[in-house]
């Protein structure tokens, strides 16, 4: 683990570094030591892992909850190089949607694909993090919507250090069985008007979580539009498990 | 409004009234004086005004948010006198469904036709209630499920007064006009292995309900197996609407 750069503000400090070739950012209170909960966040497709929304969700947890929390950017995403083979499949799949095919099917299968990657990253990143005196081993939170569920949903599944999860706004095709394997509290949320992600799979990946404590969060609206008090729920959420 | 008993413990003054024939009971902070928020509680089948759960929530109401809370006990229960209409519709429906019918539609239909009763009984209760100097005309919230939310959608749906719900453990079939005549916010709960209320009836009425803010929240676990989380859910609700 290599730090990059530092930088304080409002009580947060804010650390880059790279695990291998991943870039990531860790952001905790300004001047805390010891073992804290750590939450991960996974970003969003075509975001990164300093995007508004993340700078903003790890702001709260920190300042609000004391908690760590960390992001990664995921392979061609944010400050990593793009990777051809993974562009031709997005072209390709490009292609197949204007020539008629169903999205959600197409987007499941290749999120499936970059998790074989991104599960031993995020977990090499992990290992990382936990050896670091102002975070430690404490309880981990994973939070991650859209490409965030679709590579969360198998990170969960095989990571016996996280202990709660929020995902969400992801369909059931390539994760079903990785679902299964999820017996952490889970808040699972579905925008009722989703335009990428049909609600009946939504749906059938909530149904398939293991949890036997799993809350479905879904309000009106489409893909981007999760209403901003649901971000309050997910405080709580960690706080109720691993605060 | 007659009031026919008082009492107080652990700061919640109770008091027992009558409206015209309709007995209820009203909850407030004890010395409270002014006006406050006022939330409704509808009872489930087979319960009354004072049933354990009722008590609990009404108790958490007025001790954690200052609100004044009340229920009144919905004809053939509780301290009301047995109706020989609605025990022989309900002796008719328990014989057709041992014949094989489908229980969701009968139960949806037997809430609609008692709705036409309560929903004006509940009004002339909350006129009542309101002339009162500790509870006053403030904004009012309602909460009911399963058969509180059979009575509660009319209700909600008829009652300018009512400005947030929580509803739930119910289904479509009955209440799909009144549903889409709802535009406060509502917290909707499903059981997601409810055994009455079959889950794309409870999905569809949430579906109907016209509130541009309204959450659905689905949790593993039968009809009567809502977790002990989701009253906290309810309280923030309230405040953050009426509080």
């Amino acid at each position: 683990m290599r730090f990059t750069s530092e930088t304080s503000s409002e009580g947060v400090r804010e650390q880059l570094f790279t695990v291998d070739a991943v870039p990531g950012v860790l952001w905790t209170p300004e001047g805390a030591t010891g073992t804290r909960p750590l939450i991960l966040l996974g970003h969003g497709g075509g975001q990164h892992k300093q995007a508004p929304g993340m700078v903003f969700r790890a702001r709260r947890l920190v300042g609000e909850c004391g908690f760590a929390v960390a992001a990664v950017d995921v392979p061609g995403h944010g400050d990593r190089p793009t990777d051809e083979r993974y562009d031709r499949i997005a072209s390709d799949n490009q292609a197949r949607v204007a020539a008629g095919e169903e999205m959600a099917p197409l987007i499941a299968a290749f999120q499936a694909l970059v998790a074989r990657q991104t599960v031993p990253e995020w977990r090499a990143v992990l290992d990382a993090l936990q050896e670091l005196a102002h975070v430690g081993a404490g309880p981990v939170g994973y939070w991650g919507v859209s490409l965030g569920c679709g590579l969360g949903v198998p990170f969960v599944a095989a990571e016996p250090r996280v202990r709660a999860a929020v995902l969400g706004l992801g369909g059931a095709s390539a994760s079903t069985e990785a679902a299964a394997r999820i017996t952490v509290p889970v808040q699972f949320l579905v925008q009722w008007h989703d335009e990428r992600v049909p609600r009946a799979e939504s749906l059938a990946l909530f149904d398939a979580i293991a949890a036997t404590e799993k809350t479905l969060h879904a309000n009106p609206g489409k893909h981007g539009e999760i209403p901003a008090f649901e971000l309050d729920e997910h405080l709580r959420f960690y706080v109720r498990h691993l605060g």
